[in-house]
């Protein structure tokens, strides 16, 4: 099979950085087009591995392990953003990374992806760099509160966050970083959120699924809905936003837009360089899903439609909810993901069920 | 994770006999439901192999393989039926083999298939075994011609199998069976073929999928299209049959039942114990499908509805029909699934593309 010279054929290995439900679920995409998958993972018996042609377990510091991992595949991604810059030195020496380097420098860093934000001309929540106390006093002064104080790095799922009522509450919510930079973040007035997960394709095509809305509790994401209530003008806002981000970083692969539904049009919360948790309903709405769109992007396929033959409400099981999993097996068009952890931890991230409208 | 006591839990695994196509799509529907999966399969890099847990490569004869496996894994299903009966007795002593020896049994040997569902009140083409030239002047006379020989066993995709157009083509198409004991089939006029997969859970739950038409070309399944050209009359004729089939031997499992829509009324051509080609729509079609319909039997879940949200037509993709895939990928609501096989040989089932319709 050969079409454009840059189409990875069939029988060819992705490498994949990270071994989580994320992972499994591209590692079974990719195997749906033909090709293999090699993840590689720092913890044990990683999800991933149940559905891998390979699998190399050693942490990022191992550089023997990334160049034999590197050797190994052909293109490498990756399931999340946080992976250490010198890995990404060593592995971007022997193969190519999708997406790019700056997808994961803006997305690594809040401060920075705000900023790359603004610059493109989109709306973001008031935001200002907090190192220290004297900057957080002028921060407040600035944005006001109530605000939310985060960690510049290595957040998700509403981990490494303060939350400041009232200016009292700095000193509190300093402590919380532990001295790690931060970022002060006004809030936003939002009727609701919806995310686009939008991919590009190596050609530099751009598509997208329809948006969907996301509610969250405590702090993660519970349940996306789609269609989202949405008028046409703010879905084709929300489409043209994310384009304009993916071509901006001449990005290969699919990313999660969060955006905020406010009267003055949405505000961008946040983007993730890689498939999202807000995406796992096209599953079962579409003919291609997240997963398969972002391996097309990374293997230089053309990109599918994302067009949606079915209305889906996703629900994520999480901790103890896979207890659920019997009775939602006897729901008619519930279809069950699960992710093969062993242990049903509060707040871990079990698995998730689409519900299937006609 | 608990409920009925049948109720294999997650993270329990599943072993899988034969490593083909069927077994590795068997495997990414098992891990959807948190099981991880073993394949047992003699072939070197079997397409199973890459989305699985663990793989045996091993004869069916090296009977401390199949030990090994069985003691690795909770419970054993198989993607084919032409299972050594002497592997089947060393596996069954240790763990249960779901479906059942019985299913194996009838569907392994053309004759007994043909006897059963005959003795079941059901409608088959005209049939009598040939063991010799005598028997086979004797059927020729009863049945008449033209007619089909087969091997009685080890027969598929039109492979054993030799058509007498008139009496006088006996002695070649015996000569093709190379002293294999064989049955004469007689012609059946028929307008077209659909098949059913059915599935019946361990608490004798019945769930068809909507019955499909299947369109062969050079003997191999080229099409399957749902929903089929059928009667209400018959859509539930079909469902009713498929259902005595999978009662009258406590099955458990998906199975595929192949029928001819005939003026008379629906003649079983042929039944297969395991999830069938023709079923493969239901990927895309279902938010449920066959091969996690199978898993949930074989796990002691309950059965999806196996209701479809979309029109699929289903296309085989044979040999160098994958060269197609770089432009199939350009197509708006086409999944492509792709089997893994290093060699594009001719007749040999490469992938298949499931186009959604709305």
């Amino acid at each position: 099979m050969t079409d454009t010279p840059t189409m990875l054929q069939p029988g060819a290995t992705i490498g994949i950085l990270g071994g989580g439900q994320l992972g499994r679920m591209l590692s079974v995409a990719a195997a749906r087009l033909g090709f293999r998958t090699h993840i590689f993972e720092p913890g044990a018996n990683p999800p991933a591995g149940h559905v891998a042609d390979a699998v190399t377990t050693a942490p990022y510091e191992d550089e023997a392990a990334l160049l034999a991992f590197a050797a190994s595949v052909d293109v490498i991604t990756y399931e999340f953003e946080n992976i250490p810059t010198q890995a990404l030195d060593t592995l971007e020496a022997h193969r190519p990374i999708r997406p790019n380097r700056q997808a994961l420098a803006v997305s690594q860093d809040r401060l920075v992806e705000k900023a790359f934000l603004s610059d493109l001309g989109l709306l973001t929540a008031p935001f200002a760099a907090v190192d220290d106390e004297v900057d957080l006093a002028e921060a407040i002064e600035e944005i006001g509160t109530p605000a939310i104080l985060k960690t510049r790095r290595f957040g998700y799922d509403g981990k490494g966050q303060s939350r400041l009522r009232a200016p009292e509450d700095a000193a509190a919510a300093l402590a919380d970083m532990a001295g790690a930079p931060a970022i002060l973040e006004g809030f936003v007035e939002f009727s609701h959120e919806v995310s686009v997960i939008a991919a590009r394709g190596i050609d530099g095509e751009v598509a997208c699924f329809d948006p969907g809305e996301n509610v969250h509790k405590d702090g993660i994401l519970a349940t996306t809905t789609v269609p989202a209530p949405l008028s046409a003008a703010q879905r084709t806002d929300a489409v043209l936003l994310a384009a304009k981000i993916l071509n901006a970083l001449k990005y290969v692969g699919v990313m999660g837009v969060e955006l905020f539904v406010t009267p003055k049009g949405l505000i961008v919360n946040e983007i993730a360089p890689r498939v999202h948790n807000s995406g796992h309903w096209t599953q079962n709405g579409c003919a291609v899903d997240q997963f398969e769109q972002h391996i097309r992007a990374v293997a230089g396929w053309p990109l599918g439609d994302g067009k949606r033959h079915s209305d889906v409400v996703m629900e994520n099981l999480i901790g103890d909810d896979v207890l659920r999993v019997p009775g939602i097996a006897r729901e008619s068009g519930a279809a069950i993901h699960l992710y093969g952890k062993a242990e049903a931890k509060p707040g871990r991230k079990m698995g998730h069920v689409n519900r299937v409208k006609g």
